[in-house]
């Protein structure tokens, strides 16, 4: 089945990056004949995060064969490259050492992210891995909120006195043993522990050694609470272009350091949380097994048959109409599908506008009314085709007529709800990409088919 | 008006970082009576990227006054932050020694970003306002294909020959007076100025002066052709974890580098991109005017009126049967909406696994047969479900019977057609986001219409 017609691979260059398939092959090959050699060989080049993507892609049992077959190699930042519903199976697969030793090769904040989704006997392996001075910050790490700064922070901090020269930190630094992997900025602090700005090494480098660093700060500098929601954090990296922020408790004292890459990791799964609720598949992944993905898909599901039903029971209250003028029953369902395209659109763009704070108090009128009116002109110049095409299918002005002003009502409503419905979900504290959907589409079945078979009863009877 | 229900604010800190209400009044205000020094004062403490959210939720009436008022002070990274459909209309209000001077102010990455989205005379008044180096560099940047490395990339690095050591390194920062506003790595070249490695200047700090570059450089490192589309560079910053990259020609020479934090506008962008295209809004964005947001979601809706009418055709094969069954009409959307909405969930998953090269001729079966599988399991839940309502509401077990048989088909068509498509569109160069739905609604609508109605006609008349 694996040589039928679907194939990925394209001649353009937007293979790049993209694991060859030649290389899967092989290192699955070396799997099946239990070549260690040739696996280890195959696998030295890539990077961790190719390594977890094969492991993503490949099935169940190949993954079980080469994990075991690789065993002792395996890399810790591999785990932490993983998607949640293969991790569990891989770490259960691990040999308790090799798990110790890919666990301790790890920094602070990946362990931390790393056990978060861990079920409790597995976290347990992971923290007894530790050592006990890495367990007690870890640990520590895990008393903040799920997904807030604490957890996203690390805890090494590069920092100076405010009143500190170039001199006196590049000093600092030289004699410093244990400086962490990654840094970009020096954090400057008042003597009661609050940062009050960040000076890059860039520009540390380039001055004189007289100089002072309050002379060196960044004009883009903001402080992150400890409890902010890592939403907000990922949006002040991204609407201010920061490098780097230190994190900070209650009483304003620094407490760790949240870099770009962490927060654009945030980003990144923000955006597929949003794509995938206003989908109705809620955290779906590609590498769940069919009952998990089954459950996820479920509910919207249920929801949408409740949406349905509704929509049926409209439609039941016109059956005599219907029973008369059958074309009605032929023709109904294009005015509700375009007013549930239509609400879609316009819920979409509210969706987003709401999560980059871009749609406030200060302008939801402005889109509402601005929706209304898209909806407005959409519909007219649909209703003017839909009239004629009703017109010439079924030779009735009037049949025409009813789907015209049907789809009018119908586009201008799905502007409305389209808007009004994210923006009080999100004033009642719903997340609007989960749930809007289905409101307006229901809004939009009920309305379209409303619309047209209540016109349509007035009119031809 | 704006005193109605309608109202963003939250108790909780989902506030953070949203533009204060209280303060954009305030500054309609200082518009309102033209006090140039309060709008000054207020304005100062906001960030470029603050100040650009206020321009686009504001009226292009207060937009216009705000501006001239505020004329003097106009900072050039405001321009940059400034949504397209707006920037337009900001520069064609600002004087043109003001724009002058907020153009020179900008480094070159960020003039190039500005121009693209430009019309001639506007490029033209930019690129005149620049300084005779300043627009060379700007230019030569414009010549590397749109949404290309080339287009992403600043052309100041901070290079090392390969066999330096870093007390060399140290030396040639210090006595370096035009280093780059931000940099974090200085890249290793060979003599034939191909880039060999990353060395991050935190390195370099707590290195002793003898210590080769060669042993500090970091373990990821990769190279960017330059004119790689930008969506694979944002790809590899995210996938590889990279703070900078550097950037080179056919031949492997260094002309420039990227760093993260314009890869994760460009990130940012491509998820807007995804998921207003998943809805069929094409480019939209909240501040484009009533007709602009017209003709973009025009087409989508075109499409769907084709789809619908499509399904139409379908219904009115079966017209006698309604006729006679007219319970038929009030139940048949049912089947036809959860067919839209399963094959939604499945082609939002496909999307986002082509996006992320998750979804490969590896597991391409293995998820299709998956999908096909979740479509079954979920068609056979509620085709018990829709058979019982069916049963209960029109008191005929025929009727309860097909209505689930045609749901069982439909969903697993949805399942089967959500992957299937996504994946041939892929493959054949169009983007799987922007032209999914439409096809994969066709499908459900049309299978959906027809198995229903068919079984109906074959198992009732």
């Amino acid at each position: 089945m694996e040589d039928m017609d679907i194939d990925l691979a394209r001649e353009d260059d937007s293979e790049a990056y993209m694991l060859d398939r030649k290389n899967v092959s092989a290192i699955l090959y070396a799997v099946e004949i239990e070549d260690r050699q040739k696996l280890t060989e195959l696998m030295e080049p890539l990077h961790a995060a190719d390594i977890a993507d094969l492991l993503e892609q490949i099935n169940a049992y190949d993954r079980a064969r080469l994990i075991r077959l690789y065993d002792r190699e395996f890399d810790g930042d591999i785990l932490s490259e993983l998607d949640e519903s293969i991790r569990e199976e891989v770490i259960a697969i691990l040999r308790p050492d090799v798990l110790a030793d890919a666990v301790r090769d790890l920094d602070s904040d990946d362990v931390v992210d790393l056990l978060e989704d861990l079920e409790e006997p597995q976290q347990e392996a992971i923290l007894d891995a530790l050592e006990d001075a890495d367990r007690a910050v870890v640990e520590q790490s895990l008393s903040y909120p799920e997904n807030s700064a604490g957890r996203l922070m690390q805890r090494e901090v590069v920092m100076a006195p405010e009143h500190w020269n170039v001199g006196q930190a590049i000093d600092f630094m030289r004699t410093h043993d244990d400086l962490p992997e990654q840094f970009y900025h020096m954090v400057l602090v008042n003597p009661r522990m609050h940062p009050v700005g960040n000076v890059t090494l860039g520009k540390i480098m380039g001055a004189h050694r007289a100089t002072p660093l309050q002379t060196l700060v960044e004009e883009s500098f903001q402080v992150i609470p400890v409890n902010q929601d890592e939403e907000d954090v990922a949006y002040a990296f991204n609407q201010y272009h920061l490098i780097s922020a230190p994190v900070v408790d209650e009483e304003g004292r620094i407490v760790g350091v949240i870099t770009i890459d962490d927060a654009m990791v945030v980003l990144d799964e923000e955006h597929e949380e949003d794509i995938l609720r206003l989908a109705g598949v809620g955290e779906g992944s590609l590498s769940d097994r069919v009952f998990e993905t089954t459950m996820q898909r479920f509910p919207w599901l249920a929801v949408n048959l409740v949406t349905a039903v509704l929509a049926s029971l409209v439609i039941s209250m016109f059956e005599e109409t219907i029973a008369r003028f059958v074309a009605l029953a032929v023709l109904m369902p294009i005015v509700a599908s375009m007013g549930g395209n239509a609400g879609t659109q316009s819920l979409t763009v509210a969706v987003r506008a709401l999560a980059t704070k871009d749609l406030t108090r200060s302008n939801v009128w402005r889109v509402i009314r601005r929706e209304a009116l898209v909806g407005l002109i959409n519909g007219l110049v649909f209703a003017v085709v839909m009239g004629l095409v009703g017109l010439a299918w079924f030779g009735s002005p009037l049949l025409g007529g009813v789907i015209a002003v049907a789809m009018v009502i119908n586009l201008v409503v799905a502007g409305l709800a389209g808007t009004i419905v994210p923006v009080l979900l999100e004033k009642a504290g719903v997340d609007p990409a989960l749930a809007s959907g289905s409101f307006v589409t229901t809004v939009t079945d009920v309305v379209g088919f409303f619309a047209f078979l209540g016109l349509a009863a007035v009119m031809l009877l």
